[in-house]
């Protein structure tokens, strides 16, 4: 009756979110105090006071609310290309800069822009579950890779291999969600010079996306290496959600390498594809309330406090894991093999966490640090019984 | 190298956007004081002090630049469904309502939802242009209904011939863009017997989107028929661009009638399109923005009085045309077939102008008068001189 797609999609859903109303109603039954949520990346911190200020600076602007060129203003566009130029020493400049409602928007613009139907993604495992959907909804096909077991960088041989005269593009998301891994520069240079042959093998362009929403929250001084200056063919998706905790304003960019053949014509077809999915433009008193606002970084020093606090607590419950390198998410090692039912088990102890699962790797489970340091303080106790019952302690 | 579809259609891309550039030009060169622009549907008045004192009151509300759920804000989805109910005198709770980033996101929300590949959207000439780049997009197939030629209202006995067992549904859009007409509730309440007799003919539901973005803006006292009291397989999409002067902030709802068959079903699968098609949350601090501000329209009275201007200039200038009813909106006759060719031959005194083949309509051209009213004043002699050219005066 409705769309044979959407009605099957629907109960599958997505598990972040499913465990996410688990927690609230956990809470309403125990107490937001006793329940321990870690399941969604929702920034904890309140915006800056130079970001709400300059909301009510905007607010009455004449003209502000008003409809502007589909990419966006003019000034924006400039100041994002002035500051990934900066960045990145790449030369970029406004006529790059497409201005979108967040990441998830721009992947989505930049997919419809790039796929003909059957042609391949790469996506490299552990990701972000939408990435599938994404792919699939502009009738691409997600082909994917796993990162290396024990630190979750590229695994370049086996991406290379993945490599096939479908690929039309690499997708990575570095600082990562779900692992908190910054990718290395070793590991994107030997990526940069293998993709480079393959493209020369197969006769056409193999075009990186770098969804880089996390790219400024990274601690104990992790570098996150500029996947633009690495890869000449490199699309650049980034949102405000993270950085200036805005995560319901969706607000950000996509900005094309310009060494990309026909770079122009890639933007114009960007602004249509924009158009058709019915996005018009980015929510036009956030484009100037970022503008204003790039080198501002919401919460940086209470995510570092709160991973080291969380990683402390987890491995002294018992628990395997990485230390936090970036992003404000934790990966560790489920100790069975179910990383599901090891979730529920949790649940007992009002720990809600999400499965490695969830996220194309088995085995594992992801937990959000963006909570208050109160919540991850009062949930040592929870994690020490949780670490006694499958025998960690 | 791209996506062969993207690549075809730059250099399509829209009609009304191109003039408006073109007006730019002439503004640049000429003064922008001796360009008469009636391109873009981009409200002229500012938003009202009550809808910017609400964007400083929300700025910094603690959690308030979060993500919620998909849907939106629980108790901006209540006002919503009250304020709909009280309109349309249909039961909506809350639990109808999808918060959506503007009607354009909506209509793709919907259609994605609704349609499986080859199935039919009735689409009613003249029509907004990119309504069959969103049917398209999710793999339907527009069925274009001419209406009626002289009052463009819906031509019942076409609609229904036109119906066949692929149709899905139909797309009104009242008040028209682009004719500023008013369907008439004789016209809708025919359309709905006869499409309830097709229903019971295919054995499936034939669902009605109306796209409502100009409902509260109607002159002289010309009522809005409630299509979800007519229609009982009705799905509204509305948006604050047009009624509070937001278009740039892309906020808007859609609302489904709870009658529908699996209405719940409907809404889940909406928000996991929602999700799909990157749109994650309607813009947050906005959601509150509006549902404060549900019975404010923004510059109507002025409206009302600007197209009542023209409508006199141009009549006296010598061009065929209705009387404003809706949206601010004329669609005059063309004084020559070649519509394309006519609204060149404007440019030389300084009118941009769209044509109706722009809206599925040739022989007709399109008037946006949400500009301002001096705008309209100082056209008046350009008009005049078109007149004469033609041989209307």
């Amino acid at each position: 009756m409705f769309s044979e797609e959407m009605v099957k999609s629907v109960g599958g859903g997505s598990e972040i979110r499913a465990m996410f109303e688990q927690g609230a109603k956990l809470a309403a039954q125990f107490g937001a105090e006793n329940v321990y949520d870690f399941t969604l990346g929702n920034p904890d911190p309140e915006a800056d006071p130079e970001v709400t200020a300059a909301i009510k600076k905007y607010a009455d602007e004449p003209g502000i609310h008003k409809y502007m060129p589909n990419a966006g203003y003019k000034d924006v566009r400039e100041k994002i290309a002035a500051y990934m130029k900066e960045q990145n020493g790449v030369d970029y400049t406004f006529e790059n800069v497409l201005m979108i409602a967040g990441a998830a928007a721009g992947l989505n613009v930049v997919l419809k822009s790039l796929l003909n139907p059957g042609e391949n993604v790469i996506v490299i495992a552990p990701y972000f579950v939408e990435y599938l959907s994404y792919i699939r909804n502009h009738r691409g096909v997600p082909n994917i890779v796993k990162a290396k077991a024990d630190s979750f960088d590229i695994d370049v041989d086996a991406v290379v291999n993945a490599i096939n005269s479908e690929t039309k593009a690499i997708l990575l998301n570095s600082p990562n969600n779900p692992t908190g891994v910054v990718y290395s520069e070793e590991a994107l240079r030997a990526l940069a010079e293998a993709v480079a042959k393959k493209e020369e093998e197969y006769g056409h362009e193999i075009y990186v996306l770098s969804d880089e929403p996390y790219i400024k929250l990274t601690y104990s001084g992790v570098k996150v290496p500029s996947i633009p200056s690495i890869f000449r063919n490199s699309i650049v998706v980034n949102s405000f959600s993270k950085s200036l905790a805005l995560p319901g304003e969706r607000i950000g960019y996509i900005i094309v390498n310009p060494a990309i053949k026909d770079a122009d014509i890639l933007m114009q077809g960007m602004i249509i594809c924009a158009r058709t999915l019915g996005y018009v433009n980015a929510p036009s008193l956030f484009q100037k309330v970022i503008a204003d606002n790039l080198d501002l970084t919401t919460g940086l020093e209470s995510y570092a406090e709160r991973g080291e606090l969380l990683y402390n607590i987890i491995t002294e419950a018992g628990f395997e894991c990485l230390k936090p390198q970036g992003a404000f998410y934790l990966f560790p090692k489920a100790p069975i093999e179910d990383d599901r039912a090891f979730c529920k088990a949790a649940l007992k102890y009002n720990l809600i966490l999400v499965s490695g699962s969830g996220f194309g790797c088995p085995g594992y489970f992801r937990l959000a640090y963006c909570v208050s340091k109160e919540t991850i303080l009062r949930s040592k106790n929870a994690w020490m019984e949780l670490g006694k019952e499958f025998g960690l302690i």
